[in-house]
């Protein structure tokens, strides 16, 4: 993720990951009511995993509390006394940004929910959730938004320099990859979804709960244009900027995406194959790659600024990971993104291509 | 706290702070072993408070867990089998330092103690520690280093334009300060040092310990030259711009650090009034202005070197304070420090005047 509060930071560019939070949000206060009623709390532990460091890190913390305190007042009792919220991300995450609006955010809790500081801990918890990041038993709410799909790494397979170049012009799963590449991708997302869930089972209590939302894909082909064609595109951009020998062509082939758009099926397998979570929903919704702004894409306007902004979202995402492996100077990665930007307009013009993402709510077992 | 990793970042600078730990190890390894004794702790809670983000920000904590775990050795069985560890500081400390060497961290857990990850986890607790950080009776052991020096504000007393002038040309007490400064800055801290006391009453279980080291002076006089002559020098460089006309002389008038270094008497103090702690110990050290370092200050050569040795530790740890007051742009805050470098230097020649820090253990009360 782009750090800081910059034109092309995550930031300032998250308005399809806000998107795709407000879509869970009746799933999310569902889960939160659900768990209240079957559950007594005294001190409750939420985790936001993979926060990130936007205006949407705080926004779905504020969100849980405020269902729990409406149960509160509709119930005429105190359901939770004391909140312990933890915001995770990777170790590289902007955490500094995030820890200088608690302040503001402390003094809302007081103001609009009479929350005194006394009843509120919010620490910061940086690790990969493709692991152990809590003690034992020590959560009763999960969330997670527009974080697991990102993997722990390039898929294994494709790591040792005989088979990266498999998928050779490509960043992902695409039409033309051999499948080879496509189970080198899926047996990434299972082996880190697994370890995923493991690590949740051990740390929520029985009858904690999990909602859980990230892109997929509503068919079981991993191909289909709705799960991967943000990443065709991105390729045909950079794939122009290295016939005219300003990125190396080489460096493309040997890219693959650290990402994974899974259908509904290989997420069911994984959490009933670890067997300790009951699946309460798992829904797909469609998502407009710009986050659903109102512009008319038929207008030449209208393509170049959808298109933007598209290209801003990526960018805000993708921009670190690119700088590593290619290199990129500065004025290539602004040209790159321009391209790209002009690419999805045009292609957005023609056909509506829209993320799908999937939204899960999941109980611990008693 | 000057951030990063540059020339004039904290990080770089703070062998000071680093002494002050090393001096005070001798009495936390006894709370710790103490504590052991008397307790029995499945997960093991431990915050270090105003952790800043040098080297010396992991290096505490990984002295305690040697402690418990040379502890287990030496029992035969594991005393503690979870370490839940909170680095605290301030909202704007740069926990993004720290959060990108806890991999490192981890891996040496693993490799020298034999720690699994799921055996300790690392969080960071941002806010002020003069007030409630964490949930009632969650930690076992408190470590504060080199930070309950610094008051929560500039004493209350001497805010107010009628009065923050009270302490003409000066940055803190002074020989030449009235009576009222000295009492304003002595409210302060009492205020402050209790609610501290207190919040970390409720945090604390039964039988918990606190190890605090900070700058304190000998004498119950507070304008001893060990406990404010580091201010005195640097008003001195401030004033030394300020008849140039490179610094509003009007500005070096109204700032009033917000620092006090106490007696043991006025900690004893706060401590008794509040009661739930008894004081194990409380011990007075010197330590040098410049960490220690073996230099002949006697030579040309010696007196520059100790002097910008000095300086730049005190800039690491006042430059954005003075920054935020003075407005002083870059070039002149060099200057700046080139010349409190020189005063030091002389000064130090010629007199060799230290700082005192005072360690204190504390139990938790049954």
């Amino acid at each position: 993720m782009n750090k800081g509060n910059g034109d092309t930071s995550y930031a300032k560019n998250s308005t399809v990951q806000s998107k795709i939070i407000s879509v869970g949000k009746p799933i999310m206060k569902e889960a939160v009511l659900e768990m209240l009623c079957n559950n007594v709390i005294e001190s409750m532990g939420i985790a936001d995993l993979g926060c990130s460091s936007g205006p949407s890190s705080l926004s779905v913390i504020s969100e849980i509390m405020d269902t729990v305190e409406a149960a509160n007042r509709l119930l005429g009792r105190r359901m939770v006394s004391e909140y312990r919220v933890f915001l995770n991300d990777l170790y590289s995450n902007d955490f500094n940004n995030i820890f200088m609006s608690l302040p503001a955010f402390y003094d809302r809790l007081k103001e609009e929910k009479g929350l005194e500081c006394e009843s509120c801990f919010i620490l910061g918890a940086p690790g990969s959730f493709y692991g152990r990041l809590f003690p034992t038993n020590s959560l009763h709410f999960v969330h997670s938004s527009s974080s697991l799909h990102w993997l722990s790494q390039v898929p294994a397979g494709l790591e040792s320099n005989d088979l990266k170049r498999l998928n050779k012009g490509k960043l992902y799963i695409s039409k033309s990859s051999p499948q080879s590449v496509v189970d080198a991708y899926l047996l990434q997302f299972r082996n880190d979804f697994s370890l995923f869930i493991k690590s949740r089972s051990r740390e929520l209590v029985a009858g904690g709960r999990m909602v859980l939302s990230f892109m997929g894909r509503s068919s079981t082909d991993p191909t289909t244009e709705n799960s991967c064609y943000q990443w065709e595109l991105l390729a045909q951009a950079i794939m122009s900027l290295a016939r005219e020998g300003r990125i190396e062509e080489e460096k493309l082939d040997s890219f693959n995406a650290p990402y994974y758009a899974p259908c509904t099926e290989e997420i069911k397998d994984e959490i009933q194959k670890e067997g300790s979570f009951t699946i309460g929903r798992l829904e797909a919704f469609e998502i407009d790659w710009d986050g659903g702004a109102v512009t008319d894409i038929h207008t030449p306007h209208g393509k170049l600024s959808v298109g933007r902004r598209v290209a801003k979202a990526i960018r805000a995402v993708v921009e670190s990971m690119l700088e590593s492996h290619f290199g990129i100077e500065p004025d290539v990665m602004d040209d790159l993104f321009i391209r790209y930007g002009d690419i999805v307009g045009t292609h957005l013009s023609k056909s509506r291509t829209k993320y799908i993402n999937l939204v899960m709510a999941l109980t611990k077992k008693w």
